[in-house]
C-alpha cells in the first residue's frame, strides 16, 4: 500500500563519513507486515545483496509506516520485525557489511518529522495523488492522522541521513518531489543542511502471486515465503495458477505471464531445461504437473542454504538482536549529527546554549 | 491564535510520584511569541503563583506550537523563550517549587505525538471546529502540516504526564474532547495507560488592550509588557483609550468596560481611591489625565519588584538556564516513564528485548 511492493529503496550519499569517504550510502526499507517471500527476493533482496558490496548500506524496517494502517494488529508487526531480520540474515545480508535499522528505535526520526512539518504546506499532503489514492482505498477507521502524515515521515526517512539519490517505484515519485521541495525550503529559510535528493526510477522485476494475481500478499495466501518448508513449497507450486485456457496437456499453452514460467526463470538455474519446458509447453507436449514438479525442486534447492542460515539464527536470537543493535547504533550516530545541524539551523532546542 | 490568550492551562494529577503522593500536578503553558504583558499576568500568571503552592506545577514553553505559524520568524521564538522564562522568574514563579519546561527539549513529546497519531482518526482533525476556524484565518503559506497537527501535539502535551484534569478556555474544549477520545481508544486497543483528562472550563479575568480592543497583542502595540520601563508605562497609560463619548472632563463618563478602570481594578491596591475615581468619573468630576497619572504610579509600583528581579536574572543568565534545566530534567523523567508504559502497551520499540 505505502511503498511499491511494500519496499522503499533509497540511495544516499554519505560523503560526511570519514571512513566511508566517497562511498555512496544506500538506505532501503520494508514495512514489517509479514514474513518475506520470493517476490521480495526477486523485487528487492537480490539487488540489496549487490548494494551491500558497493555502498554503505542501511536497511530500514519501517515500523511506523506499518503502524499507520495496522495499529489494530501490533502482534503482526512485532512478529514481522523479527521475521524480516531473520529473512535478511538468511538470504545473505551481512550485518558486518551493512546496517539493519528499526525506524522506531531512532527517536530522531519523530523529532525531524515534527520539525519539518512546520515548514511543509498542508497542500502538499492534500494534493499528493499517491496519498489520496491510498486513503480512498482504506476503510474509514484506518484513515488515521498517522497515515495522512506518512509522506512527511518518509521525507524524514530520506533527509535524516541527508540523501542525495533516491531510487524508487513510480508511485513514490510524488513523495520524492515533496522531499525535494521540503529540503529546498528548509535550506532557503534556515541554512543549507540538506541535499535535494535525486529521484531515480528503477526497473524492478516482479513476480506474480501463485494465483496469477499481480498483487502478492500474505493475506491472499498467494505467496511462497522464504521460510516455507519443502512440503509447503510443494503444495504452493502444485496449486499454482497456469494457463486457464489450457484444459489438457496436449493443448498448446501460453508461457508469457504464466507464473510457473516466471518462477522457473527466476529460480531454476538450468536455463536449458527451462527453455525446453517452454518449447514443449507451447506445443502441447508437456503437462503442468511435470513442469511444476521440476519447479518444486528448483525452489527448494534455492531455499536450502537460506533455510540452513535461518535455522542458525532462529537458534541464536542474540545474533539477530546484535545485528539490529549495530545498525541502529550507526543510524543514530548519523541521525544525531543531522539533528545537531537542523536544530542549529533552526535555532531551536538549543536556546539555552546561546545565553 | 492557538490557545486562549496564547495560554494553555492544564491541571494534572501526579498520583504516581512517590514524593508528591496525593498532590495534584499542574501543567500550564504559553506559546513563546513575545514578552509577557499585564494581560498575561491577570489572565494567568497570578493564578499560577497560587498553583505552585498547591500543586506539583509544570510551566510549559510550547515552542513547537509557536513554530506552527512562525517558522519564518524563529528569532522571535528564540528571544521569546528567554524573555518568557525571565518574566516567569520575575513575577515570582519559583523554580524550586515548580518546573519550567521547554517543549522541544523533551523529545519524547514528538515520539508520543507520532505514536498517538496512528490511532487517531483523520476526521478528528478535519472536523475540529477550532482548528478549522484557525486554519481559515491563516494566510495560505502559514497553513502547514505542523499547524494542522497541533491538536495532536496538544494531546501529547496532556497525555505525556498522564493528566486527569485540564482547565482550559472554552475554545479549547474540542481539543480536550479529542484528548479524551484518544486516551480512551489507546486504553481499549492496548493497555490502560492514560486517564481520560477531565475538562474544567475556568473563569479567566481578561484585560482589554490599551486601545480598548479585546485582543491584546504585541504586534498591535496595545499591551503593557512586564519589562516596560517607567517611561514606557507612562506613555502607554497616557495614550490609553477611555470613554470615546466623553469629550471633556465635565461630561459624565462610563466606567464599565473602560480599560483605565479595568487596569486600576487590577493593579491599584488603594481600592478606596479607585472607587472615588469611579464615582467622580461617572459624575464628570475628574479628568482622564488625573485618573491616568495615578494609574501610571500604581502600575509602576506593581512592576518595581518585578523589575528588580528581572534585573537580577538578566545579569545572571546561568540562573535562568538552571531554572529551565531543572524543570526539563523532571519533565523528561516523567516523560520517559510514560513512554516506557506506552511502548510496552503497544509492544513497539522494544521488540528486541522480547526475543
Amino acid at each position: 500500500m505505502i511503498y511499491a511492493h511494500d519496499l522503499i529503496v533509497l540511495a544516499m550519499n554519505g560523503t560526511k563519513e570519514l571512513d566511508m569517504a566517497g562511498t555512496k550510502r544506500i538506505l532501503t526499507g520494508i514495512r514489517p507486515t509479514g514474513a518475506l517471500h520470493l517476490g521480495h527476493y526477486v523485487g528487492a533482496l537480490e539487488t540489496w545483496l549487490e548494494y551491500q558490496d558497493s555502498y554503505e548500506s542501511f536497511f530500514l524496517i519501517a515500523d511506523y509506516q506499518a503502524l499507520g494502517d495496522n495499529f489494530d494488529d501490533i502482534d503482526k508487526i512485532t512478529d514481522s520485525v523479527r521475521q524480516v531480520t531473520i529473512d535478511w540474515l538468511s538470504v545473505g545480508l551481512d550485518p558486518e557489511k551493512s546496517n539493519f535499522v528499526i525506524q522506531s528505535y531512532v527517536p530522531e526520526h519523530a523529532e525531524l518529522t515534527t520539525l519539518l512539518s512546520f515548514i511543509t504546506p498542508l497542500g502538499m499532503l492534500e494534493r499528493n495523488p499517491t496519498l489520496k489514492g491510498e486513503l480512498d482505498q482504506l476503510a474509514v477507521e484506518k484513515r488515521t492522522v498517522g497515515f495522512f502524515n506518512y509522506p512527511m515521515s518518509q521525507v524524514a526517512d530520506i533527509l535524516l541521513p541527508r540523501a542525495d539519490l533516491v531510487p524508487v517505484g513510480e508511485d513514490q515519485a510524488p513523495h520524492i518531489e515533496m522531499t525535494r521541495e521540503v529540503a529546498r525550503k528548509f535550506n532557503r529559510i534556515f541554512e543549507p543542511v540538506f541535499k535535494e535528493p535525486e529521484t531515480k526510477i528503477g526497473r524492478v522485476p516482479r513476480l506474480k502471486g501463485i494465483d496469477g494475481s499481480n498483487k502478492m500478499s500474505k493475506s491472499k495466501g498467494n505467496v511462497i515465503e522464504l521460510r516455507f518448508t519443502e512440503d509447503q513449497v510443494s503444495k504452493a507450486v502444485m496449486s499454482m495458477y497456469t494457463d486457464p485456457n489450457r484444459l489438457k496437456a496436449t493443448d498448446p499453452g501460453t508461457v508469457e505471464g504464466n507464473p510457473v514460467f516466471q518462477y522457473h526463470d527466476a529460480f531454476n538455474p538450468d536455463k536449458e531445461k527451462v527453455n525446453d519446458f517452454k518449447h514443449r509447453y507451447r506445443e502441447g507436449k508437456v503437462g503442468d504437473v511435470e513442469v511444476k514438479k521440476d519447479l518444486v525442486v528448483a525452489i527448494n534447492q534455492f531455499l536450502d542454504p537460506i533455510r540452513e542460515k535461518r535455522s542458525h539464527y532462529e537458534n541464536n536470537p542474540n545474533e539477530v538482536e546484535a545485528a539490529l543493535m549495530k545498525g541502529i547504533s550507526k543510524a543514530r550516530e548519523i541521525a544525531k549529527e543531522t539533528m545537531e545541524m537542523v536544530r542549529s539551523a533552526m535555532k531551536i532546542n538549543s536556546y539555552t546554549s546561546k545565553w
